[in-house]
């Protein structure tokens, strides 16, 4: 399969790479796609160093173009490579298009059929969410979910992720710490605006995961509420959830299910301090989940912990799913 | 009044030096009580430098104490210090004990009446929660409340701070980075787990914010779920806040309320950027209160955030006001 990366020099395009490599994908070519700024330069993949274009204005000689240069870049140039390639899109100018599939493997393969050659990959947070939400929702018929996020600098790309490490160590010296892709400096802060907000007070990034939570479990009747936090952190979301059931649940039974859940690490033993945590779960291909809990608010409600590298199963990693979905055929 | 200060060298206990100055107590005079390591040194109350005593076995010879030396120093020491003083006690020692009064002065200033020389200060995560709850809770009633915290390093006392600024600087240079206050190293990281793990798989600071809301506002109808997690900030703790309310509201409605309580400033104007920052409410007496928005789980429910410092409404602050308290007749 011909591959064609945009966006190669961001924070998703180096974990495309690296995913493409840890998943022995079959690349028969690869083109790298970036800003005018970085063409000529190079990057590694299988040991060999690969040259980075300008991206032109003509469909790209592909057969699959994974882009993650963000919501403008795609809405303009994604018609034109769907012209002769399949379009995995990272942004999210399409996701919520009724002809648009967006795809969590795990979760609604069977969505992508009938494709227009784009397919939409998930908000990061909502991709998160749902690898530990589906399969208890499967069992157990969720009606509600609250959730609480602590999302990462790194869900800003590269620059968010500089932007911290600089800014902390501007705050250490005693320094005025600069800031320009955070409203405000995020050393030793938490900053509960994420993306732009909307008429109702949410912003679209809470609106995300509500939208995508539905579409993707194929459920419009279930109610969502997020707060959405950017935390001091390099890589990795973490989601504080409690949701309420249909039917009833246990902690026990609750563990049963996402313990055989795909992409799924259970990792609940509180006595042993094990937990989700972003320190053990960066570069991790798996969400771990945890900290499971008989709800106090609901009777058939269960609070939870997860975390998930962003980039990873949020971006670069399920991207490389929806690649794989497309060589093989898909099950009804 | 004769003020006596235990644990004057902690976190807390240099703010409640800088709140007695600020509010004005009258204050005839100041003995400052710490560990013995810490005897000998002095600490500055007005300008004059104070001493710092070695904790005596004994009562001690002041009117009020305030008790700032953790649970287990409280549990020893309070009953023999109530001999001759009021206590009021930062720990969790005497707070379900339903003999002693657990106070917030702008909610439950009366239940102060009949208090037998022990009164409990509350834990920070719910003095800072119940600011913002307990007028809403009294125009709308709350019925669930489901809440999700990023708390301050300092919210586990000086040496959380040293550790997380310590840490900081390690992970910086490159170097492993050392923990023992945090159950793991905090610096760009957050931890699902503050206090001890209890049977039902909360914590112990979870579960005091179910019991120490009810204790408050005096109602043991109202269910709370929360999930407490230390984030890697200097100090203030936020927290995200869904409710579901008896009657109707709106964000309008509530906002209304919340302009006219007593602590609370409303920071809520998204379009400008305003909203609850651990930057901006750090040194602030009052409570930040913003992101209002209509609840899209409950039919008559709020989502808010807020943001206080743990240090001064979680505990000097709140300490001192209590104090206060002692001093005029209780209204009825």
């Amino acid at each position: 399969m011909r591959i064609g990366i945009v966006g190669a020099t961001g924070a998703v395009g180096k974990e495309l790479l690296s995913v493409l490599e840890k998943r022995n994908f079959p690349v028969s070519e690869l083109r790298l796609y970036a800003s005018a700024r970085s063409a000529g330069k190079s990057l590694k993949f299988r040991g060999k160093e690969v040259n980075i274009e300008a991206l032109p204005e003509t469909p790209l000689p592909v057969d699959v173009v994974l882009a993650s240069a963000g919501g403008a870049i795609s809405k303009q140039y994604a018609p034109i490579w769907a012209k002769q390639s399949v379009v995995i899109d990272n942004s999210s100018a399409f996701r919520y298009d009724p002809g648009v599939p967006l795809i969590v493997p795990e979760i609604n393969a069977h969505a992508i059929q009938g494709h227009k050659n784009i397919i939409a990959n998930p908000n990061c947070t909502t991709a998160i969410l749902v690898m530990a939400l589906y399969p208890l929702h499967k069992a157990f018929g969720a009606k509600r979910v609250i959730v609480s996020t602590y999302q990462s600098s790194s869900g800003a790309g590269a620059s968010g992720m500089e932007e911290l490490l600089h800014g902390t160590r501007q705050y250490l010296a005693g320094q005025p710490v600069e800031h320009k892709t955070f409203a405000y400096p995020l050393p030793f802060n938490v900053i509960p605006h994420i993306d732009a907000f909307q008429e109702n007070g949410y912003t679209k990034e809470e609106m995300k995961v509500l939208w995508e939570t539905q579409k993707i479990m194929g459920d419009t009747q279930i109610r969502v509420s997020c707060t959405a936090v950017r935390v001091p952190t390099l890589r990795v979301h973490s989601e504080a959830v409690t949701v309420e059931f249909e039917r009833p649940i246990s902690p026990e039974a609750a563990r049963e299910v996402l313990q055989g859940a795909p992409g799924v690490d259970l990792v609940d033993d509180p006595a042993n301090k094990r937990y989700p945590l972003p320190l053990t779960a960066t570069g991790k291909f798996n969400v771990e989940v945890g900290r499971i809990r008989k709800s106090l608010v609901f009777d058939n409600g269960l609070d939870f912990f997860v975390a998930g590298d962003q980039l990873l199963k949020g971006a670069a990693l399920n991207a490389v799913q929806i690649a794989e979905l497309l060589q093989k055929p898909v099950a009804g």
